[in-house]
């Protein structure tokens, strides 16, 4: 059984059709070729690649970070269908997915200077998200709102919408104030929203790389220093939470991180609760030991992670979930299942170890049912397979993939 | 057997005295009462606080971060035959120590706008260090030099200096884009000094702090998280060195990492191991994993961290080494030997790999024989706190402190 609460949609060309009010249609974020290039624009805004870091099943050499355009890439990054079989294939019973061309918690819509269309643009998209893609195959995702968290009053405001529709995940930036706005102690800013968020029993999802540029890297370093120390930035994140105040604020707030692995996690709490017992004259008072508050209100997620696996107890059993990060590179596929089940077996957990790790801990934090759409039965790794023998795996360059695409366009017209 | 490898010195106010050239006499750096604290003054820098961080036995609600007086701390911090009996009182029976108003790397005389005289200064500093303060007492201390950081070849002429008076350690800026020099992607500016460095065997050694402000904090952020997360930096320092390619171009190169603890180790390395097998891409060919790469170039030191322990072995059960961190506030004095033993107890250390950890390993990386002056049964924890039953522990204020130091002084005149 294998539920990942860390994968990537690319949004298809046409997702706002149907969600956006006929007043600001024309308005809506839209896909246009640029220089040969499939661009997502919208007001002032650009993102230069519909299928940035899509690279399943592409062959290693190509992997780089050029924009592409949908043909380029393998169905499953952006077809809900495909995306079905690919997860089957992966055995892969339920997904939440992130944002692709709107950013991990929404940074394209609140790079744009007219935020009132944007706070439009953020309903319409999870409108897109929660009605079409997420309600295509009921019980194969699990949706995640975006925010417009420029505005805490209107993002209190979406995330009791959201939970109208069923929908109690949230994406939130990791570090607010790289993004020039208040941080996580800053808390009358985000009182609104966070009060919201207990009120609807919501997770929010704090991913990696939205504050990345929170470290000042040498200009000289290349792709290797993003990639590998963009999972640091989980621990500066937990630490503005926890150190600031929010978690006794909001006893109810849960808060997943996620793609930063969990290796970070026994170090940070060790350090922290020797922080708290050791400088006792800056006065905090949790009435617990941080490493408590934290394991109350947190779960992180891996994608591999096979030393930390071995001090899962000190992590915290209940607080280690999976994630797939399906289409991008850190994503493996398709043999997820093997993979997975190598590590934890190296690290010596038990079968029911492994079940919270791989779903139950997810099932428990985020109050979601993962057979209630689909039975247990039919939702094992192997029965997910069984039906998805025919899902061809090859590997194919970008410029066969195009002309797959394009074989297949001719063929429906 | 204890040899600690991060303490600090609290620079004594005569230490340039007899050290400086006639011709630059005047331009050392002095201590002088503003406003009623002791500082450092030196061409246009400052360094505010002569006793900044030397808090041992000092009550907590007194720790904060105010600069102080040489009369209101522990004298073990600035008087070296009081440091010594501190240290027996510890049972270390060695100590390796930074600098205290200089920066952990020499920042204060990087600072300053004439650095060909900052260049005689370090020298003068080194040959305090050296020839004063370590040679007191043979087999105590392991010399640690600084460099003239801004000037390669400079700093390559005084390891060779360094080297030939039996000093074989030198501080280096962890992150020096940080402080406005190249990084360490620059490999042809650090290049004259990597060359002395491997050509004397010296072991570079990276302390946390003068990194931390690459990372861009909230400005609302109390000091826990400088406090807390300073250690994350000593993964950027190991990421700049190691995939910037100078453990491939110097294949001597030796890098301890102080202070940054051992737990973001594993953690790192099994993210640079997956980072190398499949961003291949990229294109880096070290020959061997990156973990490999790592185990034979570096080593890191700790106070405490009791759950990385139970993982030494996958974070290398020959590059942990153990340090005490006297007199700042991550110190554990007068227990430390209780403490790391507890430690490395619950966490089903061997004896002979409490060895490694607590002094054969540094003996091996730093090439110092700890016998070599001190005979072995000397040199144990018991042997060396029953030459030290007489040390006062205990907590007196600041206050206190000062009126023992004045009627000291009284007594003496």
């Amino acid at each position: 059984m294998l539920v990942s609460i860390d994968d990537h949609v690319v949004e298809p060309a046409d997702m706002f059709e149907g969600h956006v009010p006929d007043k600001w249609r024309d308005q809506a974020p839209r896909v246009e070729l640029v220089d040969g290039v499939e661009v997502w624009q919208y007001q002032e805004v650009k993102n230069g690649a519909s299928g940035l870091n899509a690279v399943v099943t592409w062959p290693k050499e190509e992997w780089g970070l050029n924009p592409t355009a949908f043909a380029e890439m393998r169905p499953g990054a952006y077809d809900v269908q495909e995306r079905l079989r690919d997860m089957s294939r992966n055995g892969v019973l339920a997904s939440m997915c992130f944002p692709g061309f709107a950013g991990f918690a929404g940074s394209f819509f609140n790079s744009a200077s007219d935020k009132d269309i944007s706070t439009v643009m953020v309903s319409a998209y999870n409108d897109w998200h929660v009605d079409d893609f997420c309600a295509t195959a009921p019980g194969r995702f699990i949706p995640m709102g975006l925010l417009p968290v420029w505005d805490p009053q209107a993002a209190a405001a979406e995330v009791a919408r959201l939970a109208a529709k069923g929908c109690r995940s949230v994406t939130l930036p990791e570090l607010p104030h790289v993004m020039d706005l208040p941080s996580y102690h800053v808390l009358d800013y985000w009182a609104p929203l966070f009060d919201a968020i207990c009120d609807h029993d919501v997770v929010t999802n704090m991913h990696i790389g939205q504050g990345f540029f929170a470290i000042k890297g040498p200009p000289e370093a290349g792709i290797d220093n993003l990639m590998i120390l963009a999972t640091q930035v989980s621990a500066f994140s937990a630490q503005d939470l926890l150190w600031g105040g929010a978690f006794q604020r909001w006893p109810g707030l849960k808060v997943a991180f996620s793609e930063g692995g969990i290796g970070w996690i026994s170090f940070y709490l060790d350090r922290c609760d020797r922080h708290y017992r050791n400088q006792t004259w800056i006065g905090h008072d949790f009435g617990k030991l941080p490493s408590e508050v934290f394991r109350e209100h947190c779960l992180a997620c891996f994608v591999t992670d096979p030393t930390a696996l071995k001090v899962r107890h000190d992590i915290g059993m209940d607080i280690i979930a999976w994630e797939c990060d399906y289409p991008h590179s850190d994503s493996i596929w398709p043999d997820a299942p093997e993979s997975i089940y190598r590590e934890m077996t190296a690290a010596g957990c038990t079968d029911g170890e492994m079940d919270q790790i791989t779903w139950a801990n997810m099932a428990r934090f985020y109050d979601y049912d993962p057979f209630a759409v689909i039975p247990r039965e039919q939702a094992t790794v192997g029965a997910l397979r069984a039906q998805a023998g025919d899902v061809d795996t090859s590997i194919r360059s970008k410029a066969e993939w195009r002309a797959l695409a394009e074989a297949k366009a001719a063929a429906g017209a």
